[in-house]
């Protein structure tokens, strides 16, 4: 008898917009389209049960919820205390657990919903993006062992002195992955509209397949490929406190993609996954005097203007002039040329050049570390299809190539089928 | 400067209904419609507060929303437990609250919303018709000093395991009226869509006019007229803790009616208010045996059926043999029927007649415990209408006569005039 933590998003609770094709009239009351998805999970939940496991069941908003009330907010006022804002979040998830146990009980199985307050969920006294600093799990131990499922509440918590909390951006990833640590739970399963973490995205390269087993790491790496299925901090949290997790679909009862602790066989795989990311753009700063502190000047001022920047390349030329450039993500782009152009100008650089039609593919694997030549067999593949290559950038376990835009499918392609082979055979 | 409870109700907040026609397409959300509500009472509010009150803030949910939700919960289960009902319903008043800080803080007054349980309201361990145990108002008190206005949440309470409980009907006036007692408030004020308690509904006689001050005791007679205006159970509460109540428009700042302690003044009014209830139906049980018990009998086999039973009269006749009749609610006719007829053949009655087309009116004054005649000039009035009194009914402050329902209008109107002179003379 296993004890797993089942967590089950917006999109399995009434899917962002479907709600009006079935009723109209009540977008978000959608009642019937609403119940039908209700009931769905609580079969999944009664399954489980029914093989003799507990289930301890973590949920968010229902599809467009969050969204809703944001937009009511706004219509209210421009200027949203964090306060405030977290106290009208926490009701979309408050909303779900009430129906979900509702749900469960409806299917013949006992439950109790319990809003991040209760289940003893305290995070540090800061709003919209607070972090948990320690869950009290004698409530969720009490439950479970009175043979009822509790029904968490996601994305919330509470301070000590008992002030509503959102944990932000996968908060309710982040919740199941917390009391999956805090309970010692065996599993942290996420049910999803996908079959699991793919190696690659199927839209753009239909060889891509569904990974078994991936380490924590690498998922991290893929974090960009992953976006839409899990968050990294989730991830991360659940690397630190060895929690195994399953992606898997909430459609059918077949098995995932598990992220674990990485394994010796994992090694095996050389590249785990090819991922990539479109809403890359490119600045160039050229001809900047070679001398100690001008990148430090440029990402100084760049960081101050609260700019990620991605990829940095600093090329000393044997003019005895510096080109760097750099990638940030497309919203920051238009800041980050204006900003550089400004640097430029008074470090008495050449010029500043910027693109925005660039993207970033990237092979991922923790078989790297152990396996020569990765890189090159990548550069191999992009040249044989006359992809040319405009940055580079490699971790432990990860290749990254800047490209132009309109290569990228085909760059995708071609490296996934480069090291398909390698992989296939580990899949086994 | 005084310390004020202002209580809006979900109509202050959106009507019912009426927000589809400012956006058909989000009937709940419809978000300008949502926002000029609350900009309107953050500017009732902030006019208080320029005006040198302190204020606190009680609301309901959103128009229609309690009723959406027991909605979607019906689509989900035909089972509701009463635990989850109460998790689901508190989410309704909670984003009300938020929403509510947001818009006061947007008017440029400091607000903080609070819940139930954050306020301190501590129920009875009951789900969906909690009474009120203690309130701890160091919160509020702290809000208040720091110059904040707090918004709390009505209808909803916790336990002391931190259970989320709702009050039941008429909850949100009854967390005014206890939060008011608690703090000591100097008064309570209900913002409703109407100017005031009035001596009769003007829809029925056009010479219903406002009632400037009136005792808890005939308020609560007149609840049958008020119970679109104020709940019963509050007004108890209020009358209890001696809390002033003040029940105004929410469209205008005129004032409205003070529900006070009764005032020496107060008798010099003979009828403070006509009240009428259409809803009524008529049992008459007749030739029954002439016994001790029989009484018992019939309303103990009522009352196990949880019908409410209002008027009653027995009348023993000369021939030795007893006529019951008694009024109910109409909704409980039908059942009320079938059980008198089983008791009537049982005790060897002789007949049960129904009536579903009768009425009753009411005079209410604290005025009549010191004038005598009140209730021959009710009967002159009416039989100068030609209507014919079926039932008669007086407590001490109160004459009620079963009458026609289609004579209804006509005696209000008639009971009203009668009477309408000794008033102006008093309300002036």
């Amino acid at each position: 008898m296993s004890l797993i933590v089942q967590k089950f998003g917006g999109d399995a609770l009434g899917d962002k917009g479907k709600g009006k094709a079935r009723n109209g009239d009540e977008p978000l009351f959608g009642a019937q389209f609403i119940a039908d998805k209700f009931a769905h999970i609580a079969q999944i939940v009664k399954r489980n049960r029914d093989a003799g496991h507990n289930v301890i069941v973590v949920v968010s908003a229902m599809g467009d919820a969050t969204n809703r009330l944001i937009a009511m907010a706004n219509s209210i006022s421009g200027n949203l205390p964090a306060r405030e804002m977290d106290m009208l979040m926490a009701t979309g998830e408050q909303q779900s657990i009430a129906l979900m146990a509702i749900a469960l009980e409806a299917a013949g199985v006992p439950a109790c919903s319990m809003t991040g307050s209760q289940v003893g969920i305290i995070t540090e006294n800061v709003f919209g993006k607070a972090r948990i600093r320690d869950i009290n799990a004698t409530r969720l131990e009490k439950a479970i062992e009175e043979g009822r499922v509790p029904v968490v509440a996601g994305f919330q918590g509470a301070t000590e002195e008992l002030e509503f909390t959102t944990l932000g951006r996968g908060g309710s990833d982040i919740t199941a992955v917390a009391i999956a640590a805090a309970i010692k739970a065996d599993l942290c399963e996420f049910y999803k509209d996908v079959d699991g973490i793919f190696t690659t995205d199927p839209r753009v390269c239909a060889d891509a397949h569904k990974i078994d087993r991936i380490s924590y790491d690498e998922m991290l790496e893929l974090a960009s490929l992953g976006a839409g299925v899990l968050q990294s901090r989730s991830v991360e949290f659940a690397k630190n406190y060895n929690v195994p997790l399953h992606v898997r679909s909430y459609l059918h009862d077949g098995p995932g993609t598990f992220v674990i602790p990485e394994e010796k066989e994992m090694e095996d795989v050389v590249v785990s996954g090819v991922a990539f990311n479109r809403a890359e753009a490119k600045v160039e700063i050229s001809g900047l005097p070679d001398r100690p502190g001008i990148a430090a000047d440029v990402f100084g001022r760049i960081g101050e203007a609260n700019i990620v920047v991605d990829m940095i390349i600093q090329d000393s030329g044997a003019d005895g002039l510096n080109d760097i450039t750099f990638t940030v993500n497309v919203d920051d782009y238009d800041q980050a040329l204006d900003i550089s152009k400004t640097i430029c100008k008074e470090l008495g650089g050449r010029e500043v050049i910027g693109n925005k039609d660039i993207a970033k593919v990237s092979a991922v694997g923790v078989g790297m570390r152990s396996h020569a030549n990765v890189a090159s067999r990548m550069f191999k593949a992009l040249a044989e299809e006359g992809i040319n290559i405009q940055m580079i950038s490699t971790s432990e376990i990860k290749v990254s190539c800047v490209i132009n835009a309109d290569d990228l499918d085909r760059a995708v392609q071609a490296i996934h089928k480069a090291f398909q082979n390698d992989k296939k055979a580990a899949t086994v």
